[in-house]
């Protein structure tokens, strides 16, 4: 155990694309002894910590164990009483759907001095990459942001039959796996059939794709085009707004750990399967 | 008119902390001919921007005229028509009650290329630097954002009643005019009066204050300790967390435009109103 005590940095990653980790994200992780890494991480952000910085991957990995989050807290608090500074990165931002409450109140029981360091959230810039505004004056005054997969031992639950009539949009996040089932929850709890979908697939990154149909017809689409994880869903009108705003940005390529800038200079969408061509590479 | 369009960058400027701008939003900033910001742009981020740019206020002074939207529309493509790289630094992020979809939409008609730049948003971040994950493994698996006041002619409405009873979570924005109101609407839709609710204003900067009481409670003890806006309304269990949590972080000064460094050492709370007592200024 080190004589003086490190300190913990919940640090949220963002959506995919590096550049939109915050300003003081990229400081601390410049200056990272340690970095704890989850498996949305853009491979980019761990090029930015120093060289000597051990990196560890915490993350998932599908069909293989997940590390409890008991260890990873333990990781947390060790590092941080060798007097290390530790980063621990999480995709999106800490407190929403990152389990970061969890951490913090495991370092506070340890006493370990921790900082918070709030990231873009995918549930907002994943739909603005596919050109939907999450919020619109004319389409949506109201968000809710779930997951889609059920938890195991968590105590709450998502109250889809509510949710379908709550608010005008929702976003579902991790929510592929159970995509049949919550639509038809939805649609038993009063949602429209045909109230509109998109799903944004690889979202910010190069690979990003985007499927648009709606709550009744989403489930079998997602099946006959393949689409896989990580997806950000998007339920109500602004999910029709993608076509109509077009893309609007930018989306850098995480492969090779290089940065490809790029822009949409026209979306071309395939009138079969609903799946917007991958945009063009521009220098 | 220029003989080169120039391209309009909508930016999310984040909470108000200014180093919670993302690193794509800032290196923008930088380059900026011309930047049309709002009331809640934290001025140390107006700094960063060339000297020779610039600045421009479209935001609402209480008491005084709102520009108009179609007028700031105008202006963004004026400005890009003329051939200048043309910063629009919204507070939190563009898309989530930010009208950036709007201002996108206009920017389309008018053939003017535009980038949207994803920003951390306060609904999330601010909760955080008060202690407060809006989700939760065991208290929360749903949030729902939404602002309190009135839309003067937007089409749809917060569903109050709904709300109730379908999230675990519930952010309201620009909630601090109409919060009995509100409250009141919450509980005819079924929420308990003993609901916990935290208010939190002036979020991520040093002036950041957190009040702390129920559903039923609240809208006395605002107006008890003279709470003024901004402010973000967070209802939920996870609302009691914040002192539990402890504060996390960090907070950055805004005023005079320099940037001074906290950590809340130990907070202190007042009995009386409830109200937690300014951080402690570390070196």
């Amino acid at each position: 155990m080190g004589s003086r005590l490190g300190k913990v940095y919940l640090v949220g990653a963002g959506p995919g694309d590096p550049t939109l980790i915050t300003v003081r994200g990229l400081e601390l992780l410049r200056k990272a002894d340690v970095v704890v890494y989850d498996r949305l991480v853009n491979p980019g952000l761990l090029d930015e910590a120093p060289k000597k910085a051990v990196r560890i991957f915490v993350g998932k990995l599908s069909g293989f164990h997940t590390r409890p989050q008991e260890e990873v807290n333990e990781l947390l608090i060790a590092h941080a009483r060798g007097g290390r500074q530790v980063i621990r990165l999480k995709g999106g931002d800490p407190f929403l759907f990152g389990r970061g409450g969890e951490e913090v109140e495991a370092l506070r029981r340890a006493q370990i001095p921790f900082e918070v360091v709030p990231g873009v959230s995918s549930a907002i810039a994943v739909p603005a990459y596919a050109g939907i505004p999450v919020t619109h004056r004319d389409y949506a005054s109201s968000i809710a942001i779930v997951t889609g997969h059920k938890s195991c031992n968590g105590k709450s639950e998502v109250k889809w039959h509510e949710l379908a009539r709550a608010v005008d949009t929702l976003v579902i996040l991790m929510g592929l796996g159970n995509l049949r089932e919550n639509m038809d929850r939805l649609m038993q709890g009063g949602c429209s059939p045909d109230r509109p979908v998109a799903i944004v697939g690889w979202g910010t990154l190069a690979s990003q794709r985007t499927l648009v149909g709606t709550v009744g017809t989403i489930a079998d689409m997602t099946e006959q085009t393949s689409f896989k994880p990580p997806a950000v869903i998007v339920v109500g009108e602004v999910a029709r707004l993608g076509r109509r705003l077009s893309l609007p940005g930018r989306v850098v390529a995480s492969e090779g750990h290089s940065r490809i800038n790029m822009a949409y200079s026209k979306s071309h969408r395939d009138p079969d399967s609903g799946i917007l061509a991958p945009p063009s590479v521009l220098p």
